[in-house]
């Protein structure tokens, strides 16, 4: 393939709450994006993930609720000037995407003895997550949009959905249609942060090198 | 871009351990990878990730070392039929790759109260997860192998490249030209562990449906 089609993919990509254009996600399309998660690699090859799929209304209404609720738990915890600054900034498109997908993780799969996990337990939550970046590359290439809602506590969104016990959600994930990606994330546009020079992330040899 | 290039990557990319060749890996190359990584999102725009670049081969012989034992320590653990299946799996490339990539997690970016992270103070480690799958799509797109080791301490990992109280080694990973890539997970062709159906990954508005 050319490697520039790769990487235009991953600088478009934006972790999306205003732009979700309300039309329905066509299944073909879908599953083709849930395939490229289920393509990641996984510590002893266990496949720790699943994928709950939302589109009942009355579940979204009841996480959106909750996740408001989080929201102002978050706010009251910042200093006047960061309040004033977060109160631009919209962290969830939950009703307005075609479908949540709750990303999980089960750690008893792949039984007590997973190939690489004796020394870092971790690693199969690490899993979840590259299957989860899978996902929203295939989405961002289909010119769909993905937003990665935390403002949740796992023990609700568990109840919310059913999860039985031991198995941990990872993610809420919105996704569906938009009308557009914007060329800047969200928190530089509304000053929150700004990005890291890669340079400063590079260390050779040892970290303070 | 063409949606086919993408998943031709996610499909090609392995865990890559015996097909290094121990050729040098281009520096613009290498930038371009490390760039693909530093590009992916993260809780509150934190980029809570590092990468240091281990070619040293004493530091590489010595962490070796550590994982030699570390393999033998789980070696231990298993009944004796898994045990002879595990000897015919390689779990390393550490001094054949062109070199090592330490990518660690500092919880402490982006100061105390990242925006998205006060519920779940996973969604920091969640995301270095993420900037190692762009940087292994890249390395993919790019002709190159990444294998992910995990046999190892975080302790020892962290003295060994000189991490800071707090910084978290989350992998090691090895990266470099390859003569080529697999079909097939290793795992998979040795017997270890099968592919699990996208099917019975995927459930409807519950977990049980």
């Amino acid at each position: 393939m050319s490697t520039a089609g790769l990487y235009d993919v991953i600088a478009r990509r934006r972790d999306v709450r205003a732009e979700f254009s309300a039309e329905p996600l066509d299944d073909v399309v879908l599953d083709r994006v849930l395939g490229a998660a289920h393509a990641a690699p996984s510590v002893g090859h266990s496949q720790p993930w699943d994928f709950v799929l939302v589109r009942d209304p009355a579940t979204r209404r009841r996480f959106q609720e909750h996740v408001h609720a989080e929201r102002a738990t978050y706010a009251a915890s910042l200093a006047a000037e960061r309040r004033a600054a977060f109160k631009r900034i919209r962290i969830e498109g939950i009703r307005e995407s075609a479908l949540g997908v709750v990303v999980t993780y089960d750690p008893s799969r792949g039984g007590p003895r997973v190939l690489g996990r004796h020394a870092i337990d971790d690693a199969g939550l690490y899993s979840t997550c590259l299957a989860i970046q899978n996902l929203w590359l295939a989405a961002t290439a289909e010119g769909l949009g993905v937003g990665w809602v935390s403002f949740y506590r796992e023990e609700f969104l568990g109840d919310l959905v059913g999860l039985p016990d031991g198995v941990r959600p990872v993610a809420w994930l919105c996704l569906g249609p938009v009308t557009g990606l914007q060329e800047t994330p969200d928190l530089e546009r509304h000053g929150w942060r700004e990005r890291r020079p890669l340079r400063h992330a590079v260390h050779h040899e040892t970290w303070g090198c």
